[in-house]
Parts: structure tokens; sequence; C-alpha cells
């Protein structure tokens, strides 16, 4: 087990974040809340939609990459970094190594979008293709850590990667601040809950009361279960396949017990409500969506939460998404 | 000839561009400068895309309409605006009028994609179609103008309009001022002309010496023949069939003589160009481009202009596209 944390996981305070931010500043792109008149009335109320498509390599996880990098000690950060990741981990990761001029190794499925695996490569990373039903990513990963003297960048489970992912919640609460409103509501697209659990750490602090919602597709949905039973649950084997960024076996060991804390609870959408929120964004925003980056506007847009005459604000993941994938989900009946 | 405008056209100048930002403060987006590490490594330098499909109503016309609307007379503005358009312009011009709580007509092409259609109505306009082959467009505004007393909102030959779709220009400038850098050539979408008379105005007095292009897609290269030849030469008929937002029978009587003293020069794009465009802004900018709003990012990648080792900024005008031609365009081979 050479990648088990400590039986106690280590917590993430807002200074933690605000640290994150500080470090990302002229880095990471301070994304927009983008609003749409139409998808307003849609709603009956307000809805806000933080675009992190539009951050560096396509989605949030650059935020938390970097800020992970940036923490290490310089000696051991000079040997480069890996990472496993069906996608967007790997972009982030490959961009922050790049941003420190060191090697960054990507573990990869084998079946991830060939638009992620094109992108990780062309961001000067070196890509490990396995196959996720036979092959063991963590004997591979270990092999290249012993070999390489390589540190690995978790996609979720480190307080620091947390900390980074914690930044979208500080600029959520800041433009809010800007525009005069509090949220109802602030929903997250969830896969293993780092996201979530960085953003409800920054809205503890700066919005407190406001409720964080992860949320989940139908067959990925083992943060809304482990949750509501307060204990970490997995999900059965094969996964959301529409959703492949939000693929998790079950809720991290760090974000879990803090999605818990700071009483987040779980939502769950269908596919058919993902798809309807991608085509959306692509008519209301222009923005470009990828079926799991999609799920929190899904669930604003399904009634899932209570829209009528409030402000909601749905995180919005990402936009990796192969283009024929999506041409399908525009044209889907 | 109801709607001809003076032998000598008035011209714009940048207090009122700054006048009009000051209008539209809190009413538009200002919107951001994309940029993106691999576009970037793909031209050899530095390309920011002024993302102006995140702007109300999905595309910079909102500026110019909101602006007009604005500089009526109380009076006068209570009875209504009407408006010609192809799409772009219908639904600014919808979102203005309903922002100042007065009706908009919309006079607009039976064959106009819905999407534009029916954005439009739910704005709160009244669209009139017409046949853009068979019925004369002015004579139905002339009737709706005499019998409702509305003014008609002109879709670029107005020095108000003009003014709004300017401050996009002031955007571009201050944006660059705070990243700290000069732009080598600034591109934008040209149809009729007021973007880009009101944008290369704007950078005459903010960034004097940067090259203004005006970009138009095969088929509708009037305004790049006009400025070679000193004179405004019609389209032939038909027109550029997929940048549908471009169609214009010719440069303006107001836009022209702007863009000629102020030094434009045109470049055009093919139809394979433009859809390369699009793909690119889908994959690397999450960005949502119709064709039309595409020509000057086309520009930019197929070589138009000297990208290597520059800054170039492409202004892209809108991302108002159907979804199954949408699809088609990132399907093509």
């Amino acid at each position: 087990m050479p990648f088990s944390t400590d039986a106690t996981p280590p917590g993430v305070d807002i200074a933690a974040i605000e640290d994150a931010a500080r470090r990302l500043a002229g880095e990471a792109v301070e994304t927009p809340l983008l609003e749409s008149e139409l998808l307003n009335r849609r709603v009956g109320g307000r809805l806000l939609v933080k675009a992190e498509p539009l951050q560096r390599t396509g989605s949030f996880k650059f935020r938390g990459a970097y800020t992970k990098i940036s923490r290490l000690d310089l000696a051991v950060r000079a040997r480069g970094v890996i990472a496993f990741s069906s996608g967007n981990h790997a972009q982030g990761v490959a961009a922050a190594a790049a941003a420190f001029g060191i090697p960054a190794t990507i573990v990869m499925p084998a079946d991830a979008p060939a638009i992620k695996r094109r992108n990780t490569e062309a961001l000067g990373a070196t890509v490990v293709p396995y196959d996720r039903w036979r092959e063991d990513r963590e004997a591979i990963g270990a092999e290249l850590v012993e070999r390489t003297g390589a540190s690995l960048v978790r996609p979720y489970d480190d307080p620091d990667v947390i900390a980074g992912q914690g930044t979208v919640g500080l600029e959520i609460a800041a433009r809010c601040a800007t525009l005069g409103l509090r949220p109802d509501a602030v929903l997250v697209c969830c896969g293993g809950g780092g996201l979530t659990a960085g953003v409800a750490t920054a809205l503890a602090d700066r919005l407190p009361g406001v409720p964080v919602h992860a949320v989940e597709p139908e067959g990925g949905d083992d943060t809304a279960r482990s949750l509501a039973a307060g204990e970490r649950l997995a999900n059965p084997p094969g996964g959301p396949r529409l959703c492949d960024a939000l693929l998790s076996p079950m809720p991290g060991e760090v974000t879990f017990p803090i999605n818990r804390r700071l009483g987040v609870t779980g939502l769950v959408v269908s596919e058919a409500e993902v798809i309807d929120a991608m085509r959306a964004a692509f008519e209301h925003l222009k923005l470009v969506l990828e079926p799991g980056g999609a799920v929190s506007l899904a669930a604003a847009l399904s009634g899932r939460v209570l829209t009528q005459g409030r402000t909601v604000v749905a995180v919005a993941s990402g936009g990796n998404v192969d283009p024929a994938t999506y041409a399908r989900c525009l044209s889907a009946d």
C-alpha cells in the first residue's frame, strides 16, 4: 500500500486555501461567473455558472496540481511528478509541471478520451497507458516512483490539492460579494470529492451557512450514499460511463471527512439530465461542458434543488470532451 | 429611401465610445481575453481571443443596441424600436429593449437559424419574418415605423451603434495594459463593419499604430475589396452561406469611411479555415463560436497574419449557432 494515508486524515483550513490563492495568482485563470437571462427565466431564479472550462487546461484541476507542486521541496520537486488520471487531472499536472520546468509522467487508462491523451502529451508530459480493468495502476505508479524518485500528485486525496481546488470557492465568494448577493446554494461536480471539499471549506469561511451540494451522476453516486450513511461506500464496478471525469472507486480518505463535517449533501442526476445541461450551456452560455463537468448545472436545471426565486451557483468543472461525443450529445433525442 | 443617411456620414470619436462604456457598465459583460498554451504553441506566438460569445445574448451586438436605445429621447424611446436582422443584432436589440422596458419588433429573414428566432422571441421581442430573396425589408420596416412610431436600430450604420461596439476595443486595450503587452495586430470579424469601425476607433486612441484587420469569409469580402479599391463595392448575390451572421450587401455608408480613414485592411478566410477555427475554439478554449464569429480566429490560425513571435488579438464576435450546424462543423472531414 505505497500510497495509503495515515489513519487520521489531515484537514484543510482556510489559511491553506488563501495561501494557494496567492501561489496561483497570475498562473491560474480567475474564471468568470456566467449568467443567462433565458436560463434564469427557465429556473425562475438566478443561476450563476462558475466556468472552470475556461481554466488553464480546460478544467479546475490545474489549481490543485499547481498548488501541490509549488509546495514540494525544491530538491524533491526537481525529480518530477507522476499522476494517475483519466484525463483532466493529467492535463492539470502536465501544465503545472511544465510551469515549474519539471518532468511529468501520467499513468492513464488506455480508454481515456483521445483529446485528453493528446493534450496531455502536447503539454510535455509522458503518458503511460494501462488497462484499467486488468492492470493495477497503484503498482505501476509505485514502480515509477521507486525508479525515478518522482512525487505522486493525487487527484483529490491530498490537502494541498484540496486547498488549490478551494480557490474556486474563494473566487465564487468574492464575485458574489461584488455582485452584492448571497447564494442560496452552491452545486459542485463530484468525483473523488476534492473540488467539493475545497469549495465547502472556502465557503464555510466566506459564506457560512450556504448549503454546498456534491452532485454526481447515476452509477457514480458514492459520495451521496456515503454522506447519507455516514461512512465511505464504494461505487459498483463499471461506474458512470458518460461522465468519465467523475469516475472514482469511493469517496476519498481525506475528502470524505471534510465533506461530512461541513454538512455537504449529495444530489444525483441522470445521463439525460446531463445531456440537457450540456445543451443548455451550449445554447445559452456558449460554454463547452464535458458530461462530468455538467452535472452541477444538470442538478439546477432539473429541479434537484429549489431555484424558484433563489440564487444558485453551479460550478461547471471542465470542458474536455471529444468532438464526436459532444456532437452526439447535441444531437441526441 | 426612408432610412438613407446624409451625404456626409457622421463620424465616431473616442469620447462617444467612452460614453458608451459608461452607459454599458453593469449592463454588458466585460468579456475575458481567453488564451491557450496549446494554441499559442500552434501559432508560435501569443493569441488572445476576446470572447464576445460570453456577452449578453451571445454576441457583441448587445453593446451597440443598448447604447443606441440609451441615447433615444425618453418620449421617442417609449414608442419602442424595430430592427432588421439575421439574428445576432435581433437578440441584442431584444435584450436591450427589454432592459429599458420598451417593445421591440424584429424583421427577420424567414430562413434565419432557428435558435436565433427562438431566443429573440424568448427575450420578449415580436418577430416579423420576411423572405429575403423576394420581399423588401426596408419597405416592411418603413411601414412599421410609420404605423407605430418606433425607432429603427440599425445593425451597423449608426454612430451610436458603432460607439457601443467600440467598447470592445476599450476593453481589449485595458486588458492588454493590465497584462503589460502591446498587440502586434487586432483581428475583427466583419459584416457591415460596425464592430470593426468601433474597435479601430478605440484602438487608434488607446493603442495608436496597432494594425486592425477586418476579417471576412470568401463570398462576403466586400469590405476587403472596398478598402483595397478605396470605394464601396457590393458583394455578389448569395453571400457567405456558412457565415450567415456576416451577411451584408456592401460596407456601410457610416462604417466604411471610418475603416478607410483609420487604415483598416481586409483579410479573407475560407469555409474550411472557419470550421478549423470553430474546432480549435471548442478544443482549446471551450468556447462555442458560430461560423461568422470564428473568421478572426481563422485568420490567425491559417497564417493570414504573421503570428510567429507576435501577440495577436482575435475578436470572436458571437456564438449563436444551431446545434445541428455546430455538430456538423465538429464532425466535418
